[in-house]
C-alpha cells in the first residue's frame, strides 16, 4: 500500500471493538455511522450460495438509505440456514435500537468461518461502547478490525477540488484470496463527503468496481460474502450530479489501490502480476483470455519460480476458448520484452531478458491477439508453496 | 494401475529405442507398426496453439490409413513455427523411406519440452534398429519410452469373446498434469485386432474418450500436443459393424483405466477424487459444476489436507454459473456421508465421518442439484506442495 494520508470523511464516524465473536485479544466488530441524508450504493457477490448478511443487506438497501453499517470478522454467517438469517436480523435489530434508527437503516456484513452459528450476545454487549466511541478518525482501527487472514490493513484515500472546495474519498477493504480454512470474503467500504444521488453513486461504483475488484484473482474462487459499498454523506456541501466526474476518478483510484492491495496480500503471493490483453474482438473475449492466463496454475507456479515460461502462457491463451484464434498473430510481452511472435518464441528473445522481468515484484504480461481493438486487464499473483500451506492447514 | 495382463494385439508390432533426442540413457522413441488393412481413428487437442505433429498427423490422417505411428518423448515440437513443421515432415519422410510406406501413412506424435527445435538426426540413426526389432510383445517398453514426467508407465488391456473368437483391446498412455517445466501432453494409443470401419471406430473412440480422457483434470491446463489414437488391425478376423458392441465396452474400459492412471499419477497427486454431479438440468450444466469443483484450488488444497471442507465445495457449486440455481435444493455427499442439505451443513453430519472419507486414497464427491435428470463425472486429484514444487522447479 502506498504511504498516503488517510483522510477522514466528514459525515462518516467509525468505531471498532473486541467483541469476542471468534478471535481473542483483537478487534472484530466495526460500526460505521453515516450522517442523515447520506446515499449508499452497493454491489454483492454473484455466488448463488450467498451468506445471510448478503440477503439481509440487499433487503434493507431496497427499503431505505442506510445509516449504520455493521461489520464483524471471524464468522461469515454463511451456510447457516434459517438460524443464520435470524441471527443476522437480530444483530440489525440490536443496532437499530441502540442507535435510534430503523432496522432497515442497518446493513450487516460478516466475514470469517463458514458454517458456524453467529452468536448475537457479543453484538449486544459491544454495541453501547461502539456508539459512544464513534470517531471520524477511526478508519485505520476499523480497517484492522475487519481483517481475517489479511496480513496488512488496506486503506486508500484521495482528495479532489470541486466547486472550490475539497472533497474526500476514503476506503478500506479486506481480502486475501477467497478463504483460508473457511475464512470467507472480500469486503470494501468507501465513502465520500460529496452529495450524490443513489443512481449516480451506483453508476460510479459499478464503473470503479469493474476494472478493480471485479478484475482481480488470487485463486479464482469467489466468496459467499463479497460486498463493496460506496456511501456519499453530502457533508462537504458539494453536489455531484454526473457519474462522469473528477469524483468518479477518485473513487476509481481508491478502488484500484485497494484491489491491488488485496492481490499483493493474496495468500502466499510473492508477486503482483498484471495480465493485459489487447487487440481482442470484444472486451468479453479479452477478459476471457486474461482470466485464463491469470488462473492457470502452470503459469502461476512458473511466475513463483521467476521462470519466463512463454510456452505455458501461449498454451493458456490457446485453450481460452476464443473461436477462430490464429495463434500465428499472437504476440506476448513481459513488460517491454517480446517473448512470443508468429506462434513461437520471438527470434530476438533471450531467457536472460525474460527472467529479469519475471524476477521483479511487479510486472505486466501483455498479450496482443491481432483480432480487434478491445482490451482488458486482470490483476493476479503467483502460486507458491505458502498458498498450499495456508489452504491445507487443518481448521483449528 | 490394476495388475492385469497386457495382451499383445495381433497386427500391431512395436519397438522402442534410446535415440538421444533429449534424455540420456533411456528410451525416447517408439515406432508402432499397424498391419496392412488397419483402420485408425484419432482425436486431438482442442487447444488453438497446437504443435507441429498435431498439424501433420491431422493432414496425413485425412489422406490415408496409417501404417506407422512415430512417437518421441523429450521434445514436444510445439511453438517451433515453420522449422518445427519441416522437422516433423522430415521424421515422417525418414520413417516412410525406411519402412517402405507412403509418407502420408506415417503419423507423428511428440511430447516433451515446448519451444525447442526438434533434431531429426536422432530419428535417422534410430529408425533402422527400430524396424528390425518390431515385436508384438513390446507394449511395456513402448509405454515406458513415451513417459516424460510420469512416474509409472500406463497400460491397460481387455479381451472379449466375439463370434466365438477372442478379440483383444490394449492401450498405453502418458500424462501427468499438462506439463512440468515445459513437458507437454497427454498421449494415448489403443489398438484392437477386430476389423472395424473407420467411421464406426471413430464413434467408438469418441464415446470412450468423453467420460475418460475428456473428463479428467489435474490442473485444468490442456496441452498443445494431446492426442488419442484407436487402431483396428482386423487380424482376429472378427468384424465389428456397430459402434454399440462389447468391443466398444472394452475400448471404453481401457480408456477409463488409462485416464484414471493419469490422474493417479497427476503431478503431486496423493488422492484420486471422483466428482459426480447429478440432478442437473443438462449434461453440460453437470459438467460445468463438476469441473468448477474439480478445478477449485481451495477444494483441492482441502482434499490434500484431508479436510472435509463442505463450505468450499458449496461455494464452488455456487459460483459455477448455473442460472437460477437454488442453493437450498443442493445436497452433497462424501462417498455415503451427507455433508450438505438445505443450503447448509447436514444436521446429522459429523466432522469425524467426513474426515474418514477424505482421508481415503480414493473417494467420490457427489453433488445433487435438484434441477433435473442429467449427470456427469469428472476425475480429479488434490493440490499438494509437490504440485508447486514440480511446476516451479526451474527448467534445466
Amino acid at each position: 500500500m502506498k504511504e498516503t494520508a488517510i483522510h477522514p470523511v466528514p459525515g462518516v464516524r467509525l468505531a471498532a471493538a473486541a467483541a469476542g465473536i471468534r478471535y481473542r485479544d483483537r478487534d472484530d466488530l466495526v460500526l460505521m455511522e453515516l450522517a442523515e441524508g447520506s446515499t449508499v450504493a452497493a454491489v454483492f457477490t454473484r455466488n448463488a450460495f450467498c451468506a445471510a448478511p448478503v440477503i439481509v443487506a440487499r433487503e434493507h438497501l431496497a427499503k431505505a438509505e442506510p445509516r449504520c453499517l455493521l461489520v464483524n470478522s471471524g464468522n461469515a454467517n454463511a451456510g447457516t440456514g434459517a438460524a443464520g438469517l435470524a441471527a443476522c436480523r437480530e444483530t440489525c435489530r440490536l443496532t437499530a435500537a441502540a442507535a435510534g434508527v430503523a432496522v432497515e437503516e442497518v446493513l450487516p456484513f460478516s466475514t470469517g468461518v463458514i458454517g458456524e452459528d453467529l452468536p448475537t450476545d457479543p453484538f449486544a454487549r459491544a454495541l453501547p461502547g461502539l456508539l459512544e466511541r464513534l470517531d471520524e478518525a477511526a478508519w485505520p482501527a476499523a480497517a484492522a478490525a475487519i481483517m481475517t487472514t489479511d496480513t496488512v490493513p488496506k486503506l486508500a484515500s484521495r482528495q479532489v477540488a470541486l466547486d472550490g472546495r475539497t472533497v474526500t474519498v476514503t476506503g478500506m477493504a479486506k481480502g486475501s484470496g477467497m478463504i483460508r480454512p473457511d475464512m470467507a470474503t472480500m469486503l470494501a467500504f468507501i465513502a465520500t463527503d460529496a452529495s450524490v444521488e443513489r443512481e449516480v453513486l451506483r453508476s460510479m461504483l459499478e464503473a470503479a468496481v469493474a476494472p478493480s475488484f471485479n478484475s482481480i484473482t488470487v485463486d479464482g474462487d469467489t466468496s459467499t460474502n463479497d460486498a463493496c459499498v460506496l456511501a456519499a454523506t453530502g457533508a462537504s456541501g458539494v453536489k455531484v450530479k454526473e457519474a462522469d466526474s473528477p469524483l468518479a476518478d477518485a473513487v476509481a483510484e481508491v478502488c484500484m489501490e485497494l484491489a491491488e492491495a488485496i492481490v499483493r496480500d493474496g495468500e502466499g503471493a510473492t508477486k503482483l502480476v498484471r495480465v493485459r490483453v489487447e487487440e481482442a474482438a470484444s472486451e468479453e473475449e479479452a477478459r476471457q483470455v486474461a482470466y485464463t492466463v491469470a488462473h492457470s496454475p502452470l503459469v502461476k507456479t512458473a511466475l513463483f519460480a521467476s521462470d519466463p515460461n512463454w510456452g505455458r502462457i501461449l498454451a493458456a491463451v490457446g485453450r481460452a476458448g476464443v473461436s477462430g484464434l490464429e495463434i500465428e498473430r499472437v504476440r506476448i510481452w513481459l513488460d517491454r520484452v517480446c517473448i512470443v511472435r508468429d506462434g513461437g518464441r520471438d527470434p530476438g528473445y533471450t531467457e536472460a531478458a525474460g527472467q529479469a522481468v519475471v524476477s521483479r515484484p511487479e510486472f505486466t504480461i501483455r498479450i496482443a491477439l491481432g483480432r480487434g481493438d478491445a482490451a482488458a486487464r486482470i490483476l493476479t499473483c503467483d502460486l507458491s508453496f505458502d498458498y498450499v500451506r495456508i489452504n491445507a492447514e487443518y481448521r483449528t
